[in-house]
Order: C-alpha cells, then structure tokens, then sequence
C-alpha cells in the first residue's frame, strides 16, 4: 500500500508514538496503530509527494499530463510457515500485489518479484514457491517482468521473503480511492473475514484445537472488474482488508474519507470454525488477516446491482452488505452489536498475530 | 535485473548445476555463474514471457500498442553493514533500482520501497537510511510512491533489508540492449572498477590494513542522459557493473549479444588502494562490485563524442575507452594482459564477496 499519511485522531492516540520508542517492535509491521504512525511521522515526511499523501493501496499517476494513469504498489511478504492450508507465500506474494492494483481499480499488468533467501533453504521448496507463482499469475493474467535474487548467510533470514511490485492501468473514468466515501453509501463485503489468518496460525500448530480453516487468498481482480462493469462510476472505495483485518481497513476509509461507517455486526459473516478459534483465543475476527476479500463502498441506489455482480463473479458468491456511511462521527467506526448495543470500532492496536503475510 | 536467459555456454559449465544441488548456497546470489543458473533453470521456465526472457536490466514494454514505452525493474538490498564509507544501504536501494531503469535508457520517474526489519531494530537507523534514501531519490530526480513495512522476530532478519522497484519511461527512438552489441563497437567505462566491494569489506573490519576506499555508489541516471543527447543512436549497450564485477556484467553481454569483447588490461582503470586491497586478499577486481559506474559499448564513430560527454556528466569524469568488439570467439571475453598475452576473462564463480549490494 501507499504509505497512509492519515495521522492519528483525538482519542485515537497511538500507544506507542515513534517519537517515544527507540528500537523498532512486532507492531510497527502490524498494519494497525503502530504501523500508521511509522509511516505517518517518518515514511511520509521524508519521503513527501502528493502521489504518497493520498494513502491508498497503490502510487497513482500519468506517465504525463492527459494520457493513461497508471497504479504501482509494493508488499513484502514474511509469512512463517511457507506453506499453510489454502496458499503458501508465493501465491501470497503475488494475489497481495494483484489486489493492491485491482482496489485502484486498476488492471493489473505488470509483476516483479525480490528474493531474498536463506542459505540452505531447500531447492525444492523454492520451485515450488516459484510454480505457485506462477499459477497466481496465469489466475490473475498479470506478466512477471523482471526480478532479482540475495542470499544471506544461515540465520540472517527466515527461509525465504518475497517482494512483489505490480503495475496496472486505470482505464479512463475509473477514480476509486479511500478518500471517496460519502454520507448515504453502502458497505458491501465479499465474503467471510479471517480465514487467513486463522488458517496461518494453525499450520504454525499454535492451536490446540483441530481445525480445517483454509486461507482465502486470492487474485480479486476479476471480481474488481466485474463490479466495475456493473457500476463503474457508482463505487467510489474499494479496499482488501489484509493485516489489521476489517476493523483496521474500515477504520483508514473512515479517516481519509472524514466519514462515520456504521456496521451491523449480525451481518459481518465469520465462519463458524474461525469464531470458535478466536472465542478460544481471545481474538475478534474483526482484526484477523484475509488474504482474498474485498469492502466496496458505493452509492446506495447500485448496491443490489453491485451484490449480484459480486454474485456471480470468482471469490464474491458470499458478497453481502454491511452497512452504511454517515456523516458523523467524521473518522469513525460504530457498530450495532449483535445484542442491540453500539460500540466504537477502533484500529489495531499493538501486534495480534505476528508474521502473517 | 531482468532474470537472464543466457544459458552456460560449452567450457563454462556451472561449478553446481542447480539440478545437482538440493540446497541453496551463498554462490547463487552472487550474480555469477550460479545466480545465472538459477535464472535459466528455475525463473525463467517458470516465469516465462518475451519480456522476462530479454535479460536486460529491466523488463520493457509498451502500455498498449504504438504508445510509449516503459522499463520495470526490481532489487532486494541485504548489504552488511548497513553504513559504510561513502554511502549506506539507503543510498544504495535506490541508486540499484535508478541505475538498472538508466541503462534500458529509460528516464527514472517513479520508486516504490518495501522494508523488511529486524524487531529491535534501532529507529535512529532506520531515519537515518530513509533520509539517505530520499536525499538519493532527490539527486536522482524519482519520487518515492508507494512503500511497505514488515517486522520480523529479533534473529529472523538482520537488521534491515530494503527491494526498491522503478518505472521509467523510454523516450522514442531509445532502444538500447545488451542484444545491441556489434562487431566494431568501442567498449567505454565510465572510472575505476572495485571501489564499492573493497568499501563495503573494509567497512566489515576483515581487512587487515588500513584503506580509505569510499564506495562509488551513485545515481547514473544524469550521466547517461548525457550520453544519449550526445550519440543517442549510436549506443547499443549500457549495463552498470553490479555484482559479479566488470568481468561478469562484460560476459552477460557478450552472450546476449553472440560478440566477443576482448579488453585491455592496461586500460581498465583501478584505484591504487583498491589494487593493493585486492592484491593483499588475492582478489581480481575485475570481478569485485561496482555501485556507480557504467560501461557503454558504442559505434565506433561516436565514441570520442561520447567519452568527451561523459568526461562532463556527474559521474563520468574518469572514463576511459577500455575495448572493442569483435565476431569471435562468440560470447567470449578476451583480455591482452598488461605482460601482453590473451586470456579468457570469465564470469563470477562461487561467491567472493557476500551481502556487497
């Protein structure tokens, strides 16, 4: 993603701000609080462009005035283990560049991918990574352009990393972005939240329980299209709810759109075996890592065209609406509890579940 | 770089053919023979698009057909230490990714970066690296539009490593490769060879003299604008020494191109402490790595024109015409030693130097 220069609201104050910790922690790579302030007070002011400022999921630009924009995006990839139910960290590698392009509403054209192994990792683990990219790839109809290999020494690295950066084409009338949401729009998502990342805990073995929970990863591009062809200029944000889960996504369109999203919790799907892993655990699902879901905010009178386009295309047959944008309170996230109550939904705080993605 | 295609030719076969070995090792991110097998054995087949298969510093491709054209390319930094004399893995992250859009001849326009950090890392570093990486950014004249961050446990990383990805655009009538190569041309080299190598060894403390070598690493981008005003048709191959050294970047082209490029020793130039570092440590700097230099192989018409345009562009002031090409012996580099025999300079085996870039 774009680094987010949203800074932190009243009452939303980071625990831990950068100016007061000396040694980088698990959180700064959380995607929640701790991950918005690094990039807020060092990211953003050093590197300062107006490109950078609007804090989405991908660089959006024209090569020069007038002619076809374009989007770029990065993600580095750490996942511990390589493999888990449902993916593995090259399928990872290349669905979290695709989807960072696609919610630009971008087509995504072009992929490059850094390697940065550990001596001694197995050859044949690397193949197949590699071939699981590949597959993502050829699933997605993006080319990978260029790339480059490092090895450092046993023990400077854990297995293997993976950088990807993509680069796709808006087409012309397209301006999705999370600036865009607007009082009366509704809050539509793809599918069930956190499935990736209880599935990457339990190929860890950090579960006591048996549990069969498969990560969602996925190329989105196709279901992006299909959206796009239903309502084009009716989806004002799209936004894949990686790390920090849902709340954390909600909570970064909130701010850049100085909007309220209300939700209705009895209508946010969680599979029944990734609740009973977090009732176990003490999670919310709300904050657990999807590799392969989608929020998309649109004008109410094309939500039912959005959902049945959603429907019927590839990862969005269990697409359903969430709820609503209102003016205030501007930056925030309510929620109708399923017990009849409102609560504030707040970004992540500190680091849930370390090296998921 | 893009992942070379250009198989081993016969008498140079790989020290470890990837289908013999089980594990990865040091060698194959050397940029030698090993990082070229790996290429040829497992990227590229997997990979596989005309793109990719170009073997150039960056893929090239047009948006659409009849439209301008762009280069992509990508870099993992892992350099240890993360400071060294005249520079820092900052500046190098983005002088690499500046530095391979260049000699496509492309025009550096946009960066992304992904960090990937060691939990504890100290924060004072990591500020110091990204205003090293801006200031880079800002000679060079590339903005910074999208970024990640991921944390790993304490001993799972070391320290810090950086992937910067570049898009720059190529201007019309711009079409250099290291296909480009014809027998006539002149070979020119931009300053003495192994200043960043022996810099970042001596840095490491495992040199047992004192040195004052500083690194060479630089934005060339300014440079070879220099050059393409001066004889832009005229110049058929530019590519910046990297790992691998002179020796192996000289070979890639050479069998790219299907040339022989036959070197004078007495030419190439070589600081004397460089010389002296290599000599006490049985290194030929011919194959230790540079991080701002650039070899051009042009027509030899052009070449006083292009050595003078060099002489006042950033960067090039020590460059010195270095060899020519010849038909045969096909993809071979030959050199007429200072005592004034011929030998065959070939590319990197093994590893000599780890975590250099």
């Amino acid at each position: 993603m774009t680094h987010d220069s949203t800074s932190n609201l009243p009452g939303a104050a980071c625990p831990l701000p950068l100016a007061h910790t000396d040694r980088i922690v698990m959180g700064h790579g959380s995607g929640g609080k701790m991950s918005h302030d690094l990039i807020a007070r060092l990211f953003i002011p050093a590197f300062d462009n107006p490109i950078l400022r609007a804090g989405d999921d991908a660089g959006v630009f024209a090569a020069s005035k007038g002619t076809a924009r374009y989007a770029l995006t990065t993600d580095c990839h750490v996942v511990t283990p390589l493999f888990f139910p449902g993916g593995d960290i090259g399928r990872l590698a290349v669905c979290g560049t695709v989807n960072d392009l696609a919610v630009m509403g971008a087509t995504p054209r072009y992929l490059t991918a850094g390697f940065i192994l550990e001596e001694g990792l197995e050859t044949a683990v690397l193949e197949q990574v590699v071939r699981s990219m590949q597959a993502a790839a050829a699933e997605a109809g993006i080319q990978i352009v260029a790339g480059d290999t490092k090895v450092v020494q046993k023990g400077s690295a854990d297995g293997l990393f993976i950088t990807t950066s993509g680069l796709g084409t808006i087409p012309e009338g397209i301006h999705i972005s999370g600036n865009n949401a607007r009082p009366g729009d509704v809050v539509i998502l793809s599918g069930p939240v956190g499935d990736h990342g209880i599935a990457v805990l339990a190929a860890r073995g950090e579960i006591e329980m048996e549990t069969d929970v498969q990560s969602d990863v996925a190329p989105l591009n196709r279901l992006v299209a299909a959206l796009l062809a239903a309502a084009a200029p009716e989806i004002h944000v799209l936004r894949d709810p990686t790390r920090g889960g849902l709340a954390t996504t909600l909570n970064e369109i909130a701010r850049q759109s100085q909007v309220c999203i209300h939700l209705n919790e009895a209508s946010i799907p969680v599979r029944p075996a990734v609740a009973a892993v977090c009732e176990m655990l003490g999670f919310d699902p709300l904050y657990v890592a999807n590799e392969g879901k989608l929020v998309a905010i649109v004008a109410p009178g094309q939500a039912e065209a959005v959902l049945s386009a959603m429907h019927q295309a590839p990862y969005g047959a269990e697409a359903v609406i969430i709820g609503e944008i209102t003016a205030a309170p501007n930056g925030r996230v309510l929620m109708k509890t399923a017990i009849g109550g409102t609560r504030i939904v707040d970004m992540l705080a500190g680091e849930m579940l370390p090296r998921i993605c």
